[in-house]
Parts: structure tokens; sequence; C-alpha cells
């Protein structure tokens, strides 16, 4: 089964995305699977962060092509990137290495075979001109240096850094989902090593100051109380029993939090 | 052809939906088609409705993947309703009945073999982790017996009753539909035995009152003009031509309705 | 490879579109691509042109189901209109002619036959009961002489007209995408005779002067500063770098434009 996953700032209402697919469906015969295309617009680190924790769940061969490109048209490369399981293709601007070094040692190719790009390349579109049909030559067998030459420089791009101690952690909001779950860059599964699921602990986000039950799941509290979990990604997670908890406590991504337990 | 499709209250802008479709595309190659992921969060009967007018029109042998979940790690079950023609796999809290209702006789499993669902079961995310897993493998040909025991309490939910007399009809409101289409749990084919096409009728909601003629589509009436129809999934709805209703009528889900003709 | 797109403005939360593809998949078994369900609510001319800028990129022998269809139930008829490369499919209001007109010389057909129609046809969703079967119908392999007769009175529609001349150009505003770039009926291509990438330009919207540069992609200008470029399908689009340029400019559909160079 050839499977190319779409994950793009394009919003669901435009035409972009179905250009995209369009020009890849006229190359091979894939299967195709959106991730998302509602990613903010120009957000690299949200993107980035979606394709993170969604490429794990697909199968070895799938092709992911990633496109939030602010960049688009100038100097920045467009790359191509290998990995033991998966391939990843999109510009060269941080948007795929999180999700590259996640699935394990990676390979990064530029990508400067016109051959494998739509006869007329828009300065505006690389999405649909160049990424979409050099992953679909991919999926029909073009080898991986006919696309280009291995690059050892690469725009890189990190979640940030986050500490667990004995009795407190710190790190940052990387992500709020449609629930309004708030998701933190700090490791829950490392955090299960300091802490016990039923302890309360306290948090400190911005200048105020919360305190939550550490729980297996939401419906362990009370509708309306505030939480701490481990997340469906294995991240440490803020959130509300059946209500907004982004919204209601006024968090943002990027935001500092500390947890005290 | 091998059909999975998937409704959620994810939203499309997040990962899970995703998640949910590689970790099905993982074990089987199947087409995959999106009923939505826009159900409001935890409204489980909205997503019983939304689940409940799609089924109809897909084909025999289509595994239909449901989840809207507030209670996810809980004690809730998981189950996989079977009926004459199609498969339902969901969270044990109502969102799968009246589809199964619909579908004809139908028997419910209880999802207890974890040979089935993936590798490491989160306590939030049974989406991904149990209800696709589960979808692709009966669609590998998993035998039901094999899925757990037959259960005969299961969760319970339906639209409500409604009456049709001689002169007047009581209900209430289902859904508003993306138009602003206000969809009633009144039968529309029984209504039409009591009322001809062409006829005005009052109709009252909340403390208001409405006159509407009774039409078989959108534009027999003036652009603006209130309307009363039988909808495409056979309810009686309220719409207003090219405008929103909902929105100018004031009406919302589970407002009551009574009408007079 | 048999493939079927689909476009609406049924919006992405309602069970429509999925009982649309469900429909079709029951006849047929084809790949799906969702070009968008997010067009304005009865928004002819903006489905239009989501329309006719996608379908360049589709592969030969794909057929196109749109339903922006504001007079379903009425007098309207239902169309099939074939072109050298695609079909397309959908209520004879306008919606289809700009992309059967890019694809070449066509022919319409009226949709009468309704034996390639679900055997109960709704009076308000003729996208699921007749246009989605007669897609799925054309698939495998009916004759389009069975659709129904050759008509060649049809409602027509276009996106206005525009003049390039050597110092000046007017149009109009046909179309805002997700990222608020301002999208003109004005050739680009034409324009790129008469102006250099690089040169400044006035252009006047309203009662508003702007002055902005003319450039190859949306980078060549600083964050924040208003620039002309030639877009991804060739019209001309005013944009401003990483922000929101119709939000910002306060621009909208419909809009006149002239540009002074």
């Amino acid at each position: 089964m050839k499977l190319i996953t779409f994950l793009s700032d394009f919003g669901s209402n435009s035409s972009y995305v179905s250009q995209m697919k369009g020009a890849a469906l006229s190359i091979t015969d894939a299967s195709i699977i959106d991730i998302t295309h509602d990613i903010s617009s120009h957000n690299i680190r949200e993107g980035a962060f979606v394709l993170r924790t969604s490429v794990p769940y697909f199968p070895s061969g799938t092709v992911n092509v990633a496109v939030v490109d602010p960049g688009v048209g100038t100097e920045r490369k467009g790359i191509v990137i290998t990995t033991p399981s998966q391939i990843l293709v999109g510009p060269d601007n941080g948007l795929l290495i999180p999700a590259a070094r996640f699935l394990g040692k990676f390979t990064v190719y530029e990508i400067t075979n016109t051959k494998l790009m739509l006869h007329f390349v828009s300065y505006t579109f690389h999405g649909r001109d160049v990424f979409s049909p050099v992953a679909a030559h991919i999926l029909n067998g073009t080898l991986f240096e006919h696309i280009g030459p291995i690059i050892s420089k690469y725009v890189d791009l990190n979640f940030g850094k986050f500490e667990i101690n004995k009795s407190s952690a710190i790190g940052k909001i990387i992500y709020i989902d449609n629930f309004g779950n708030i998701i933190t860059n700090i490791d829950g599964l490392e955090f299960c090593n300091v802490s016990d699921f039923g302890k309360n602990v306290t948090f400190f986000i911005g200048k105020k100051t919360y305190r939550a039950q550490f729980v297996k799941s939401y419906d362990f509290v009370k509708k309306g109380e505030v939480l701490l979990t481990v997340g469906s990604s294995n991240y440490l997670e803020i959130s509300i029993n059946q209500e907004n908890a982004a919204k209601k406590l006024g968090v943002k991504p990027d935001d500092d939090i500390k947890i005290l337990y």
C-alpha cells in the first residue's frame, strides 16, 4: 500500500490542499491521508509538533509531505529526510526535524533534481510544484540519490528543554488541542518516576498558581476540576474534565510552567 | 473494498485523527472515509445523530469507528456492535446505539481481547489504541467471538419521543446543520400523512410563535422566508431560504417545538 | 485508478458529506478526494473559483462532483459536463462552468435517467441522491448518452473582465484565501509582460490607495509589508508577508481594484 500523508497551514477551505493531492495522484496511485491543514498560518513549531506526534502511528514506507512554508520562493531549500521507517518531504525550516529525530537516525537530501518537480514551478507554492511530486516519485521508486545531494547543514528545531527533579519539574507549553487540553514539553513517562497517580500537585503558569490531581485520565476528577495527566503522546498535560482548560486558565503556547509535588 | 469510517470530536486541527488512521493502516490496507471530526466536544448525542444519519449510505461490510468519549480511561466499556449490514466500534456510552438500531437487529460485544489493541494502551486515547486497531482486525477477518463476550447491558440513547396528531405535532430540536437548518426529531414521512405541501403551519419554540409554509424544498419560498420541509434524512426541518434559520430564530438543540396545522 | 473529487458548502461538521461519499462507494470502489466542503453557504461564485483552480491538477478521467446548490428541488437541472480530460457533475447554476471552460471544449448533458439516481430522491439533497450516484456510475462505465440529452442552454458564470494596459490594470477581487491573500481576476502571466519583479506599484481598492512592491514571492519583502505577486494559479495577488492582508486592508470579494505601474 502506497501511502502519502499531508500536513499544512493552507486551511481546509482553500483549493491548495486538493491541488497538492491532484499533483501527487497524477504521478502515482497512492492512498492519501490528511494529517491536518489547520496549522496556524506560518506556525512552523505547531506544525512540527503535530507532525512529530502523528508519524509514529503510520506504517513503514509512508511518505509524509509537510508544508508550513513562509519562506517559499526564497533561498530556503527543499528537503527529503529518510529515516529507518518513513520518509519526510518539505521545506528546510525545522518543520520536519522533530519527527525525523523521533523516527531514528536520519539523512537529509536537498531537492535539486528539477525532473522530479512539476514542469512549471511557481514561486509561491512548492507544496504542489515540488514536495508533492517528489513524494509521488519516491513512492514510484525514484532512488534517493536522484533527489539531490545529501546535506549536513539544515535548519534545526526542538520543543525546548524540560527538567524533572525530586520535587519539581519545569518546562513549557507546546500545544493546545481542540478540547483545550494544555500539552507541555515535559516527558510524562519520566514524570511517572517521581509522582504517583492520585497525588496532588501545585503548578505555576505566568503569575498564577493552581492545584490539581495527577490522574490516569480525565474522568478521574469531577467535571470542571483541573487535573494533570500523561497525554496520549506521553507529554505531561493539564486539563479540566469536560471543559476547555486553556481558555479557563488563560494559557497559551510558549508559556513557562513549573510543577511542585 | 475494505472500508473504515471515522467520527470524532477531536477537531480537524489535531494530530489525534491521523494517529487513529495510522494505527488502522498499520494493521490493514482499508480505504478510510471521515464522517466528521467536528462534533462539539464531548457531545455524545450530536455524535450519535451524525453517525445515525451517515451510516445508512455506506456499503455492507463497512466498519464505523466513532469516538466521542469523555469517560475514556475509566470503567466505561469499549464495544463492537454487529448489525445485518455494517459494524460499529466505539465507547459504551450510547454513541453507537441510534445507528445500530437503524441498521436492524444488533449484537453488542465487549472489547476485552488485548491482542487486538495496540501494544501500549494509553489511558486517554482509546480511539487510537483500542477502537481503530479492533476495526482494522475485523476487516482482516478476526472473528467477532474473539473480540470479547456478548453483553446484554449497554448504555442506551435515543433522540426523544415525538407525537403527530390530527392538527398538531410535538417534538424537539436535535441538530443544527452548517446552513443553520433546524432539524427536529419528528418523522417527516409520517408528517406528510397529516399535512400537504403548500399548506401554512404555525409553530412554537420557546415563547415565540412563527408562521411557515410546508414545502418540498428551500427555494419554494422567497429568499429570507421561514419554511418547514422534510429534510434529507426524513426528519421534519425548519429552515429559512438562503439564510441561517437557527441564528435568526435563536433556536438550539434540545429546544421543544410544537407545530399546529 | 478511479477517482472522485467532492466540493460543497455542506461544512465538514455535517453528515451530508459522508452521505454523498457513502452513496458513491455503494456503487463503485473509487478513491475519494475532498476539494473542500467549506465553501461559504450558497456562494456559487466562490465554489466555482475553488473548483476551477483545483481541477487542472487532477489526472485525466477524474470525476468531480460539486454541490453548491441553493436551488435544489426546484426546476434547476442537474448536469454532467464532459471535457477532453475530466468530467464534472453538479447543478446547472454556473458552478461547473469556469472549470469546464478551463479544461477545454466541453459538452453538457442534462441528467434525466432516474436509473442512475438513488431509488428514493429527496427534494433537498441531490448531492447524495443524484450527483454522487451519477458520478459513480460514470466511473463504472455508464455511457454519457445514457445520462440524458445534450443541452446547449445552461447557466453561465465567469469571474468578470479585467484589463491590462501600458501603465494600469483594472479588475476585481475574486477570492480571499486562508492566509488572507487577496486574489484578483487579473491574469498574472499577462501582467508580467507590462511589469518587472522588483518594481513598485500603486493600487486602489475602494477609496484607499496603497504602495507595494511586485515580487516573486512573499518573503522578498519584510514581514508586515504589502506586496503584489503572481499567485500559484496565475492570478495577480495582493499579500502582506506573514500577515492577513484581507483583514488588514479591509478587502473583500467583488471589490474593484486598479493598479498603476
